[in-house]
């Protein structure tokens, strides 16, 4: 915890809380890379002295875990908010890739950063170790759906799996907010497009 | 054109031709991002000198070139063979994807510096600017695919390509070649995963 008070919010107001201060920070990682992103790059676009950034955190590395992990915990928020619904497999995994939309539409910058992580130091090991555990649970709930006969059992459960998140990934390359798609047509159109195909559905014969 | 005679293939010979040269700077680039690559480093790997590089390429940005250009040109040619057969729009976009699947597997490297390109250089704009010039063009034809009837109406058209491509392009984070699919399998899998959907069809009644 930060001994300093936070003495503003995001706007109007001189001072950065802890929030504020990553969020540039993160906006800086995703412009310039981590690796080229420098304390003194992070005091030019906050303001304010490093030695005022060292009052809220230890440093560059622990503003990565705090990004990474804030995208972890959403996703994992996503399986773990399903698991005691009376609900099929079939019904909890299309639930996750729509939750799984959300947070990447709400957190867009934090998965952005969480994405590009590739294993350089302990926090960006233990996070590709969580994004692991993430998608081993994944590929399980399309195991158990593919099991209930929910979805097709002639693709194998990981890469179907592997295939859903790389869809919705993508969505931190392209998505904008002010493209005049919502929140929610985008996880409409996302599961309708994973779960029943792009080919035009052929109708009951009248 | 190099003056410098091409001594050797890819293994067993001494020397490098503009080829080789270019595996080993993509894999460079790769594992350390192209402004974090060196022309030191990229002697370092090849044994060679930099004047020895200098023999084959102008610089680093030629190689960045003839790499997101080789990349681009395995895509355009994807969408320009289809062009003159008599298949419907969307016989043409399932046979897209396809063969797109095929050139992210046959030339990963490639593709994955490709998808890191963020405009930093004239080369880099360029290669965003035939990206982009690329998903109109598969925009197009998932749109002519919906107005003959193919593919759902109940889509934007863009919205669909940019979730079919972020899907194809999500191989090169996770497509192993020693990960037991191959590339037919990849392709054959993707494609009725995304065309077909992932919900088990429902039988017929008996």
């Amino acid at each position: 915890m930060s001994t300093t008070p936070v003495t503003g919010g995001r706007r109007g107001r001189p001072g950065y809380d802890r929030a504020t201060l990553l969020d540039v920070a993160v906006a800086a990682f995703n412009e310039r890379g981590y690796d080229g992103t420098g304390m003194e790059e992070l005091s030019r676009r906050l303001g304010i002295t490093k030695s005022a950034i060292y009052h809220h955190v230890s440093g560059k590395e622990e503003l990565l875990e705090l990004a990474v992990d804030r995208a972890l915990d959403a996703l994992f928020a996503v399986l773990d908010a399903e698991l005691d619904r009376p609900v099929t497999a079939t019904e909890r995994l299309e639930e996750t890739v729509r939750g799984a939309v959300r947070v990447l539409v709400d957190e867009q910058p934090y998965v952005t950063l969480l994405l590009r992580v590739r294993g350089n130091s302990p926090v960006e090991r233990r996070a590709l170790e969580r994004r692991r555990e993430f998608d081993h649970r994944f590929a399980g709930l399309v195991a158990r759906a593919a099991a209930e006969g929910g979805v097709r059992d002639d693709l194998d459960p990981g890469f179907a799996a592997r295939v859903l998140f790389g869809a919705v990934n993508s969505l931190t390359e392209w998505y904008r907010p002010d493209g005049g798609m919502t929140r929610e047509a985008v996880a409409d159109g996302l599961a309708t497009l994973l779960f029943d195909g792009l080919r035009r559905p052929s109708r009951p014969p009248a």
